[in-house]
């Protein structure tokens, strides 16, 4: 659950800052959506919802993508549409196996760009072994939509001992990180704003689920994982933190940033804490587990400069705080507004 | 499998008519989609993806909502999106049991509306027993969007014998309507365009679940439903004709169309078995099976006015035909291009 303080706005409409993934988002969650539709899943507010099917459990997720260029170095709204909700699965612990396809296509959208998305679909879904066994098409017309939005819906079976919740998360847990923060927004911000970084920057959107099968595999001791997107890692803390009602410490120097994404944070403003990711999992584990935890993530391609980056402690409740490497401590807060729309 | 003769457009670029669900949508489908994504079930072209999981068989389906007005008489975006979805798993045979919610919001659309949406979903959701346990937000840019989209996926549990697909159709089988024609597509046309209908015709949406637990009850012979939504039932049962490798001939006297319908259509020079249906079913049954599934359709509020409208017959592969009350046999076409655009 998202605590919401007192709120940052009295808009009587939605800004855009309500897409953002941080405490507008939250709101919205809190004071339309969960107000009024109350299933104890959906309440639970994980990336999935969990529930038991006769002879299984299941995972079910939904993303919409509205990425705004449709093509950026790295990926694609296409590719990124499969990733994304392969991702959501992975973080339940599940295996994708279905997926839906939905998409609102704007009158005029050349057919070859439909084609081009379309052909990177169903290279993602081959590469995670995902079928897409239903669809839909909707068309609105020109300047109603914005090219080309994508739905994606996706089923995973959950093996049957996994429990990762946010709810398990308790002090002395460890926080590992499985890479460099931000290169997905910059790419996209950069892209999108004409700003030439000078390198390779590329988005780090790829499916995670390979990942987490050789994490579950090494050590039952994990107890909660996310894929930072929208927000950030920040974001993603804070809402386990307040869920598990404990305090977390990060340790700034520990967290991989490369150094484009460091630059084009100074220049910008912004702080990579709360840019997002689309190819990255932050896990609290046990303290026993993460040693092996995090040779199973570097193990990988996408794990290579996997990190232990911070520790869950006791203390006030939802609070997260990072030590600088100038020896400072400060609170890393909820994304307030939105950093950067149209960034999945 | 829908047929696609020569296409009757050369545009490289979407047009609305791809979203009609008549012949542009089956080219798009067929030439951008089927052709990269090229699961089993997804070729297959049902409402629902009927898959097996460890101990049951699921349904799948998933729908987005682009409908304008968000209001209409006789329901708005949300309930119609609860209905829609609900409905496709039901023509599956399955029982709806889970949801996802998915918005993509316009900066700018009045929290108000979002709330009032957000109430019908959870009624609608609650008269159907269905359970919405996940979901998502996005927000894009004042003027990339129109309000509000809205894209729920579902899953519903199909009882083990039930099979019901448009290749178990065979010459002889007799087919079912379980009301009136085109309430759903007038009502949005009238109320877009400021028509006065001078009577108190509303939308159809609603859920067909009940009504096709008491037909699969009354009988095993049902071999398929639709529901007729997009490119109305002439739509429909081309696709099913084709699938099957039938003709079928209907019967223009025994259809039941609503005087206000009948005389907007004659207005508008509409066909009214291509106008969008949100509550209505077309089933097709075994000769023997009819008279109890027409009695179970007609003992439910839903399907009051449920009528035998035409039978399957051998002969040209997917030809459907009726015959008119002045005696004459005319076909009925696939839906060329897009009578009525973001009708659901």
């Amino acid at each position: 659950m998202i605590t919401c303080p007192a709120p940052l706005t009295t808009s009587d409409r939605v800004l855009l800052g309500h897409g953002g993934g941080g405490r507008l988002s939250g709101e919205l969650i809190q004071k339309v959506f969960l107000k009024r539709l109350q299933d104890p899943l959906l309440q639970r507010l994980d990336d999935q919802a969990i529930f038991d099917s006769p002879g299984a459990r299941l995972a079910f997720t939904t993303d919409s993508f509205v990425v705004k260029p449709l093509f950026f170095p790295g990926g694609d709204i296409g590719s990124l549409a499969v990733y994304g909700t392969v991702n959501d699965l992975a973080m339940g612990g599940a295996i994708p196996r279905y997926m839906s396809l939905a998409m609102i296509l704007e009158e005029g959208l050349p057919l070859e760009t439909l084609e081009t998305v379309t052909e990177s679909i169903a290279r993602a879904a081959e590469r995670c072994g995902v079928a897409i066994v239903t669809g839909d098409t909707k068309v609105v017309e020109h300047g109603s939509g914005d090219g080309l939005f994508i739905n994606t819906t996706g089923i995973g079976v959950v093996p049957g001992t996994i429990d990762l919740s946010a709810a398990n998360v308790r002090p002395g847990d460890v926080i590992l990180l499985s890479g460099s923060l931000g290169d997905h927004g910059i790419t996209i911000m950069a892209k999108r704003e004409g700003i030439d970084l000078e390198c390779d920057l590329e988005s780090d959107s790829a499916p995670l689920d390979q990942m987490v099968r050789g994490m579950i595999e090494a050590h039952s001791g994990i107890r909660c994982m996310r894929d930072p997107t929208r927000g950030g890692l920040a974001s993603a803390l804070n809402e386990i933190a307040a869920v598990a009602g404990v305090s977390m410490r990060l340790d700034e120097a520990r967290i991989p940033i490369k150094a484009p994404v460091r630059g084009a944070c100074e220049l910008l403003g912004l702080d990579p804490l709360y840019v997002a990711n689309e190819g990255k999992l932050v896990a609290i584990v046990a303290p026993e587990a993460a040693d092996a935890v995090l040779v199973a993530m570097r193990a990988t391609e996408l794990g290579h400069d996997a990190a232990r980056i911070g520790v869950v402690r006791e203390g006030r409740s939802g609070l997260v705080t990072i030590s600088t490497s100038l020896g400072a401590e400060r609170v890393v807060d909820m994304l307030s507004g939105d950093q950067l729309p149209r960034i999945c």
